[in-house]
């Protein structure tokens, strides 16, 4: 039989997996030295033992807890000098829905007078007494916590807590165990022992509770994990002024400055730190008030953060001028702490460089890179709603989608404020600089559509009442009518009223090109700097004209991986597209081509200019030809109310022609190469006459939506030969973005000199959803169920797109090994899909100018994770 | 170095790859002992080393001419008595496009003197020296054979060919090697071994003919296999009316029945029987002319069919008498013959009756099944055009879509007319019985568009004159007007005049019941019965109503395996569906599936009792919504131009609303059973209401479009929920059409009990092109260019869906050992197609209740080949 049981004597950091975070930090903590209260682990493996067959490891249990009552020399709700205990959940990861703490567990009608006795102080064991059946009741028994809230607050009848006698509490003992009786048909157990058992297993049993098993699907956590279970020695905050309860952070989590970091408040435990009863004091006071302790706790917290070699969070308390700890992990903290943090340690000698810039990531990064309003302008504060989409918008505000578009063809700029957003909003979303909803969580339309388009949301902003038809919204007092200007922080949920100055991120002016200054940019020019050193992927980006490449290549890009010729068949030139599509016969068509011809290459010309040296690679037109053209509904209801000329006769004709039921499954891509003689050939020219004339251009010509190998060989012979004719070199290569392409690489390799992987549309074929159609009507409720964890569009699905990317590269690779493998789709900026690009041999990301800093980023890490996990 | 060249008596029919299929047949003839001419074949190992260096085997080639020249003791292009021989090319699969021949190899201006002396026949001399050049120009130096037509039919000056003499094929030498030189400016070779060298490369070259790369590519036949050349010592049908040259069956090959037919032309080489210059006769009249060589070739088809245990056609000469045999193949035959003559070969002890069964295929059966005209009717042929897509149609000639569907909303039948069709005519064409056009090919948009639908089509009868604007067609001086009745052929091209009776198949009416009467019947019976007994995949059907599953069963469906119920939503239930879409609170929604719930119990109890004790797998809703509403174009139109009701305008908002960009990846399948609360458990109440009043109902719950695990564990969970309040026991299976569920079927089966292989959408999406959108734009084209050989929503795709499928199997049974695997897209009733699925281990095909016996004889068939490879 395995044990079940760990001595906090026994277990170690490394433990996480069978003694869960807290139990295994305990654990080292006590290993340390330092002054934790003993106590013991019940393992994730009695865990799942007890969630297979609902026993629990009883006699193990019995024997720890009698060692621990030798050790401090008191039983467990003894009547003269009670032990008491808490019973806490501590699994792998720290999941919300799951039951935390109870605490006091030993105290009943008999122990808590032993308590007050052994404490001389009646106030605190009848607080305590009632502490313990307020949160057995609420966590074990799963009684509405309201009950006892009302109950005391009843009580209190307006007094502060400290104002409360024993003979209050007391009172209050015999309410909440009538509270029990009413909601449960049963008595508070008065038995120590049968408190324990029935808290251990509502641990356990909380494991399965609804909000825990969706958070677990939504964050991929496997089911079968299970929790562990800590029993700790009781020690009290709350026995006076000179006992106390904090947390601390061994640098400050919000800015990264060095120093310790924390809150303190005075004789309380710590559920009350939590509920904010009282104004807590910031820990360096506490020097003032009990010296010793402070010092001992500055002491331990550098021994924690050299030995943990990172920011650390701790839970403390005092009691009676004793210091235990309590609880310490590794803190969470901001993107900009994230950066300075790591490039301290480095200087200060505890971790090496490349650890360093695996502690920073590329959605931190991304963070830092968003502008922001300017710290300390003096507009109002209106509220804090949900932040949704991270940046910082100001505009005028709007009610309607209608009034958003408008407004925004005339070039103001405007916020969407709605109660809720649905499909209809879609354009003036589009149109607004930002989004706020005053209903609705991270998964709403609102939030799930904005983060999609990179558009700042604030959602769920309750305290607006918005009134749509009179285009007006009220918060607190505040009226904001339509044309008001007002300033939305998507990522703090942050909403003011009028403009806050906007400042540019000193990160991007960094890699605009500006000298490293400040702390924190110094430090991410040194992260960026070994990632940079590090990495194995190139990172190139997604740029259709020359001005977006140049900033590109000053990003660091080193190449464009995907430049779309479709955008520079709009604008102006819309006519001559018309043309060829109205075009009746092939000397028409034929007219329209050459008339395009020498547009297009001026295009290019353009690219290779700013790009002279670096490889570009040029997709052949991809889009369905009726986007060129009118909308059908637009047309048909112009023609019909008479409203239409001869010309939209005709248009409509063709438009009708062309309409497809399913445009992304329609013509277009090489299928329209191959169907309209002379397109694609026109395109190559102008790419091969602006190369030759470019000098050092290194053109790749992009074949789009090849399902076959055949379609493949037909345009690149076509394309050969006009490369030849004109006297370039080229390569030519092809998408990889419908499933058959990535089913068939190993033919396809034949014909091709490189993959990209087209991860936007291989997303939408392989789980046979449009993006356009289905974030808007079904993702938030997918979310929200745990179906994904993140929308696949923006990272990539690794058991099924992910599958076909590793199917494609291993045979395109196995035809030819030195084909040439990049990704073109979003997702090539995104960090965890950058590092599933590095895992699976890619040789390059390509992605928005914006985002190569975050690629450059996270092909570092991506490697040096690697390297570790190699030299493992 | 390999042997590069093998003379007859060195090979046998087993040696087809090396050898081709001719030189194969002709070693195994002469090692029968048959009257084949002597000769040997360069392999096709030969011709893959000339295609890489350009190298003939020459010194193999002159021995083996030698050993040639010692048997017929005669030297070849000798001046007294020249040995003459033919170059003959013959691949493994015979090919369109390649050099076929060229016979008198070894003439020229002298040796046709020693001819001459020879035979004692100078006209028969200067005659086969003309047809050398002739031949030899065309074929081997690529001159346009029109050249040498226009100078024959100038010399004929209206003569038949056995008008001419000596002089004038004397004069014509003359004119054709003038032609060779002015064309190719060079002289005609007179040296016989050059002629022969170039003859042999020119058979090499033309493997790399653009006609034969474009077959190959479209037959996916291997593009390195190389074809064979052999060299044969030419025989004589054209030494006068003692000689002659036929071809002929051992059975006949377009009914089967028993006893040879074939054709003879007296004083004839081989290439003058296709080219029709003269009438040939019937073989029995060879008994007349020369019994002798008519009874020893009925001796050797006797034991060639022995000896080859099918029917063979055969290629023979007679010279002055002598019967030589110049080729051999097993023969092709109508389906018809097919089915006959394997049950006969059966009863000749000839065969087995598993490979009879091997040698019907379900096309063959397909084609017996559909109906035909009446033999004998004596209805004017009009025309002949190409048989585009089987079948017997009867209707109105009409000359516009809108007219087709018009006439056809009255209930009447209607031929649609077109020049040529285009997606506008795709209204009509449905609306139509069949589909008439004077231009394109098998692969036009027409052809292509009603194979697709499995509908009646003609193309290309070139003689059709079609008026559109004056609604008539003209043919041969007959008009035909609009309303005018015609009769149209799928299977053989024919087109009448009027109302040809159309007759039920009889092998339909033995499916349906009737007991087997006459042979070709019969022989269906015991095929079909031998195909029952061997078949491992069980067959069943898709079917949404009674009447269909009744059918179905009669046809020998074992199930179910697609019940669709979203065409249960319409007809009068389209009102319910509108309230369901545009019910604005839950009661509302939840009201009007309550209106629905009894109406789909009654769809299932139906089909529950029409497929008592056999399995009935039914699919929830799975359409986008929006399916069940009026057209978005047609709405707006109507509301904007102010003849919409007040409803109008609230069904505009809700389609408009509900309108995706591409419905096919939108909202639809378990995603709307996931958004729309109640939806499927309000089918699922139905089905087990339903399931448990039929009694011995077995019902099987399917899911459509699921891609991952998640989205049907919440639907499962739902389901088992509903199925145990009713107390009824259902299968619960999902649907394997988007990639992501193949790739990820692992998962899948966790919670499923069975996969349907939806192939219709699995197709779609692993492709990227929607069946609906592209078979019109752009599938003939990419036929042409030989990017499919055939539709791969026909057949399966084995490289892409196959793969996927392939996947799905294993990872899903690695799961669940007992997962029940089918599939349900239309594949299931294309013959490869159930191969495919025998061969990747599938549990079922389910596919349209007509192609039950297709599927049943092809899983027999596949079975049986099975386990013949198993036994090798």
């Amino acid at each position: 039989m395995p044990k079940f049981v760990y001595d906090f004597t026994e277990g170690n950091k490394d433990l996480r997996d069978l003694l869960g975070g807290k139990g295994a930090n305990l654990a080292e903590m006590t290993n340390l030295g330092l002054p934790v209260p003993p106590g013991f682990t019940i393992t994730t493996e009695a865990c799942r033992t007890y969630l297979a067959d609902r026993t629990v490891p009883a006699e193990e249990i019995a024997t720890h807890l009698a060692k621990l009552e030798a050790t401090m020399g008191k039983r467990l709700g003894d009547a003269e000098d009670p032990l008491l205990v808490s019973v806490r959940s501590g699994a792998r990861f720290s999941m919300p829905g799951m039951m935390e703490t109870v605490l006091n567990i030993g105290l009943n009608d008999d122990s808590v007078l032993g308590l007050a006795a052994q404490s001389g102080n009646e106030r605190f064991a009848w607080d305590s007494y009632r502490r313990l059946i307020q949160m057995f009741g609420k966590t074990v028994l799963g009684i509405d916590g309201e009950r006892f809230e009302e109950a005391l607050e009843e009580l209190k009848a307006g007094r502060q807590d400290l104002d409360l006698d024993a003979a209050d509490f007391r009172r209050l003992v015999d309410v909440y165990k009538e509270i029990v009786k009413q909601e449960r048909d049963r008595e508070f157990p008065g038995d120590p022992r049968e408190q324990m058992e029935l808290a251990i297993r509502a641990v356990f049993d909380s494991w399965h509770a609804p909000r825990a098993v969706l958070y677990r699907r939504q964050e991929r956590i496997p089911d079968d994990l299970g929790t562990a279970v800590n029993v700790v020695a009781m020690v009290f905050g709350n026995l006076g002024m000179d006992s106390g309860t904090g947390v601390a952070f061994t640098r400050d989590p919000a800015t990264g400055q060095r120093g310790v970091y924390g809150d303190y408040l005075q004789n309380a435990q710590g559920e009350d730190v939590v509920a904010g009863i009282r104004n807590t004091i910031p820990l360096q006071e506490l020097e003032r008030i009990d010296p010793t302790s402070h010092h001992e706790l500055l002491d331990i917290m550098a021994r924690l953060e050299g030995h943990y070699r990172d920011l650390c969070d701790i839970e403390f308390t005092i009691e009676r001028g004793k210091l235990w700890m309590l609880q310490t992990r590794v803190g969470k903290r901001t993107a900009a702490a994230a950066f300075r943090i790591a490039v301290q340690l480095v200087d200060e000698g505890l971790i090496g460089i490349d650890e360093a810039v695996l502690r920073c990531t590329g959605q931190q990064l991304a963070q830092l890179m968003f502008p922001r309003f300017t710290e300390g302008a003096a507009n109002t504060l209106l509220t804090t709603g949900m932040n949704a989409s991270p940046g910082a918008a100001v505009g005028q505000a709007v009610f309607s989608s209608e009034r958003a578009v408008e407004l925004a063809a005339r070039g103001e700029a405007v916020i969407l404020v709605r109660r809720e957003t649905n499909p209809d909003d879609l354009a003036g979303m589009i149109a607004a600089r930002g989004v706020l909803t005053s209903r609705g969580g991270k998964t709403s339309h609102a939030a799930v559509v904005a983060r999609g388009m990179g558009k700042t949301c604030v959602c769920g902003a309750e305290e607006l009442e918005v009134d749509t038809k009179g285009r007006r919204f009220t918060v607190n007092g505040t009226v904001v009518e339509e044309g008001d200007v007002i300033s939305i922080d998507g990522t703090s949920g942050a909403v003011y009223l009028g403009e806050v100055p906007v400042v540019p991120s000193p990160v991007v002016e960094y890699f605009e090109g500006e000298e490293p200054a400040g702390e924190l940019v110094a430090a991410v020019h040194r992260i960026m700097t070994h990632a940079d050193e590090s990495r194995r992927l190139a990172v190139r980006a997604n740029a259709d004209n020359p001005e977006d490449a140049a900033r590109a290549r000053r990003f660091g890009a080193q190449g464009i991986g995907l430049c779309r010729t479709e955008h520079m068949f709009l604008g102006d030139r819309r006519q001559l597209v018309e043309d060829l599509i109205l075009a009746e016969n092939p000397r028409e068509r034929q007219s329209a081509l050459d008339a395009l011809e020498p547009l297009q290459k001026a295009d290019f010309a353009g690219i290779f200019a700013a790009m002279t040296g670096l490889p570009v690679t040029i997709r052949l037109i991809d889009p369905p030809l009726h986007e060129f053209l009118p909308d059908l509904v637009d047309l048909s209801v112009k023609v019909a109310t008479g409203a239409g000329t001869e010309k939209d006769e005709r248009l409509l004709a063709a438009v009708k022609r062309l309409h497809e039921q399913n445009p992304m499954l329609g013509l277009r891509g090489v299928r329209l190469g191959l169907v309209i003689p002379g397109l694609f050939a026109m395109q190559v020219r102008a790419i091969a006459q602006a190369a030759r004339e470019a000098g050092k251009a290194r053109a790749e010509i992009m074949i789009p939506l090849v399902g076959a190998v055949q379609e493949l060989e037909s345009v690149r012979d076509e394309a050969l030969k006009i490369l030849d004719e004109v006297g370039v070199h080229a390569l030519i290569g092809t998408m990889i973005e419908v499933p058959r392409a990535a089913l068939t690489a190993g033919q396809i390799a034949e014909a091709a000199q490189f993959f990209s992987f087209g991860t936007n549309d291989l997303t939408q074929m392989t789980w046979g959803f449009s993006r356009d159609d289905v974030e808007a009507s079904f993702f938030g409720k997918y979310l929200d169920l745990g179906i994904f964890g993140v929308s696949p569009f923006e990272t990539l699905d690794r058991d099924g797109v992910g599958r076909l990317m590793r199917i494609a590269v291993a045979e395109g690779r196995a035809t030819r090994p030195d084909l040439k493998l990049g990704i073109c789709g979003e997702h090539g900026g995104d960090p965890d899909s950058v590092r599933l690009c590095h895992e699976i041999g890619l040789d390059y990301v390509s992605c928005s100018p914006f985002r190569v800093p975050v690629a450059r980023l996270e092909a570092g890490r991506a490697a040096l994770a690697g390297a570790e996990s190699d030299t493992r």
